[in-house]
Formats: structure tokens, C-alpha cells, sequence
């Protein structure tokens, strides 16, 4: 235990921003209130430059009172999946220390709140895959772990692609790949390419080919590249 | 700063399996070795049932020395998306604390370790649904946020459903509400359905429809019910 919060977290103004973008879906009747959670206080147990850990005392809807942990990250996770013209992408491979294994993933990175993450995912492009882009479309927006954190991501699709200088992250060691997409969707299947990000978006790039949600030469190319 | 850690951390287990089911993708080469993280130490910052946070000094595959904070729950994320024969699904709606919003999303809950996430998905899918299934499939293995949590994502489809009695959680109050799977995908092109685990499982569900991975009455159904 250490000390009450007295300012909101600092991830207030992104939830704000938040909320503002978060339509109801239609089957949710307008009429009907919401059950909500009841926050009785809580205090900060850990906090560094990349996220803070609170606890509280809160209520539920059911009028349950528990402890409560949540993880409040300080940036908003993005990634781009980047589509070349001849069907392939590019990943990048890098060690990760949380789960102490080797992840492939698209170019990913932290956009600290304040910064538009759009700056930030086009330059994780550059630094990590050596690229970039002239089209983009936005892909997915998600909660990644809603029970226990606050940490939201959003990813794109990019296209029209071109090479560009890199300046690696100091604590980083990319290697990188050029795959057919097709490639990327076998190896999620087999569990060789687990990102939440990365999988997340590269299946909603193939409903986005098959519906005729991107150009139609790039997704001729992205569905029959093997 | 509080305790050393003088014990593996209590998701050990679940890392060891997981390591052992970790296949390298195609691209990868074998004959390479593989930069790694050298963990100099951690201590548990935080512990509850749900979580704790360990906070590490950790050397990057670049040499240079950090604090890494890790969050490690003690739960494996499962979901499941349930598919019925005439091409809807059922979603349950609940208030959820971290964010402060309402999240509707497929059925999920943390399977602890040492439970068979299998059967964790199963009582899920009782408890929130009022549901049990004859037919299964894994559909997505993810980890959520691979920078500074160890927690895995298990995800399932299941079809042949048929009504069972409910027995809900003492701090959830759940809505469900029934649609076909199309507005799902269409909600959340939106952004008006936002988990994780819900958007990658059902654009991973349209991908397997689409290429023949689920029976063709089920599929024809999915992607045609409007």
C-alpha cells in the first residue's frame, strides 16, 4: 500500500477520448439502464514509466464489495500489418522477456497518451521493418484484457509500401521477415505466430480481402500468394 | 519492494506447457540462435488471487540493463463463441470495472492453473450462456500483451448447442442477447464490441467458414444470415 490516488489516473484523458468513440452495439436497448461498478477508493501499489498497478475497493452491480487490481498502462498499443504489392508481409522477430520466449508480430509499439497513435505505429514501421506507406486503413480497435487492465490497442493495414532508413530501439534485436500472407494465416493456425495484435488483424485483413474492403489487386494477391 | 522471489512464479506450470506446444513458423531459421532477455533478479510487488506483479532487473539481447515490471496473471483467459444452427451466436453483455464501460463480448472467464482450460470454457459457457455444446473447435491461441504480461488467451467454437441451467457468478449480472454472426462482425468493424478475445475469435470464425474448416450447413448459414 502506498499513496491514495488524488489525481485521476493517467490514462484519464485516453479513456475520455475513449468513451467518446464507443458506440452501443444495436442489439442493445437504449431504454434499459446499465449495471455499473461502484469505485469506494483506491490507491497506487506500483508505478514505473510504462504502467501503473492500482487497487481498489469497489462495488459490483450485483452489490458485491471486492478487492479490486488493475493494471493502468501508460500508451496505447499499436501495430500496422504491412501489405506488399506481391501478396507478401512483413513481421518482425524479437525476444520477449515478460513470457521469456521469441514472438513474430507485425511492426508494433507503445504510443504514450498525448501522442496521436497514428505518429507512433508509422514509426514503429520505420524502426522496426524499414518501411513506409502511403495507404493505410484502419483495422481493429480492442480492450486487450478488460478483467485486469486498461489497456487498449488499435492496428492498421498499410499499403503502397516503400524502403526507409531504420533507427532501432535501444533495447530491441529485430529480425525480419517477408512471408506470403497466406503463410501468416497457416502459422497463426499453428500456433507459431500468437500476438494477440498480430493474429487479431491479420485474420480481419482477410475478411477485409474477401469482402472487397481493400483494393482489388491487393487482395487478389494477398488470397492467392503461396 | 517487497518479497524476493524465492519460487518459481506461480504460472511456471502453465509457461512450461506452453513452451513444449510453441512451434517456430517456417521463416524462422533453425541454424540461428535466438537473442535473449537475462533476468538479474525480481520481487513481487503486488499479489492478490487474480495477479501479481514481479518487477525485474533484466538485460536486454543489446546488452543494456532495465527495470521490467511483469504482470502475471494466474488464470488462462478462455472464451468461447457459440454458434447456433441458423447462423446466430449468443453475446453476453456485463459492466466491467477496469475500463468503466460495458462490454458485450462471447463467453469468457479465467480457468486457474491447474484446471483444464477446456473444462473452464465449458462452466463459462453454462454460467454466462445457458448453454452446453456437442461440437467444438480451437479457434484462436494468443498472448494478450507480450511487453508486460504473461496472460494466454485459449479460444473455442462450438456448435450443436442446446439449454442448461444457469448459475451466475456473485459479482456479474449478465445480459445475453442472440444475433446473427454477421452483426457481430459488423459491430465490431464498429468498434461497438471491443475484447480481444471476442474480435479475434469471430474474424478467425469468418476465415474458418470461408476456407471449409467448419461444417458447410454451419458456415452457409453464418455467412448468410442477416
Amino acid at each position: 500500500m502506498s499513496e491514495p490516488i488524488e489525481n485521476p489516473p493517467s490514462d484519464g484523458l485516453a479513456e475520455a477520448d475513449a468513451r467518446e468513440v464507443e458506440p452501443a452495439p444495436s442489439w442493445q436497448d437504449p431504454a434499459t439502464p446499465l449495471p455499473q461498478w461502484t469505485d469506494l477508493g483506491g490507491e497506487v501499489v506500483h508505478d514505473s514509466p510504462w504502467m501503473s498497478l492500482t487497487r481498489h475497493r469497489a462495488t459490483a452491480p450485483t452489490g458485491r464489495t471486492v478487492d479490486y487490481g488493475v493494471v493502468r498502462p501508460k500508451s496505447m498499443a499499436t501495430g500496422v500489418l504491412p501489405l506488399h504489392d506481391d501478396g507478401t508481409v512483413t513481421l518482425v522477430g524479437q525476444a520477449r522477456f515478460a513470457l521469456g520466449n521469441y514472438s513474430w508480430e507485425m511492426p508494433e509499439g507503445g504510443a504514450p497518451f498525448g501522442e496521436d497513435p497514428f505518429d507512433g505505429v508509422r514509426r514503429e514501421l520505420a524502426e522496426e521493418a524499414g518501411l513506409e506507406a502511403r495507404s493505410w486503413r484502419e483495422a481493429v480497435r480492442m480492450e486487450l484484457s478488460n478483467s485486469i487492465t486498461t489497456e487498449r490497442a488499435v492496428c492498421w493495414l498499410a499499403w503502397d509500401l516503400r524502403p526507409v532508413a531504420t533507427a532501432p530501439d535501444p533495447t530491441e534485436v529485430i529480425a525480419v521477415a517477408r512471408v506470403p500472407f497466406m503463410s501468416l494465416i497457416a502459422e497463426i493456425g499453428r500456433g507459431a505466430v500468437r500476438d494477440s495484435l498480430t493474429v487479431a488483424t491479420a485474420y480481419r485483413a482477410y475478411h477485409m480481402a474477401r469482402e472487397g474492403l481493400l483494393p482489388g489487386w491487393l487482395a487478389h494477391a494477398m488470397l492467392t500468394r503461396v
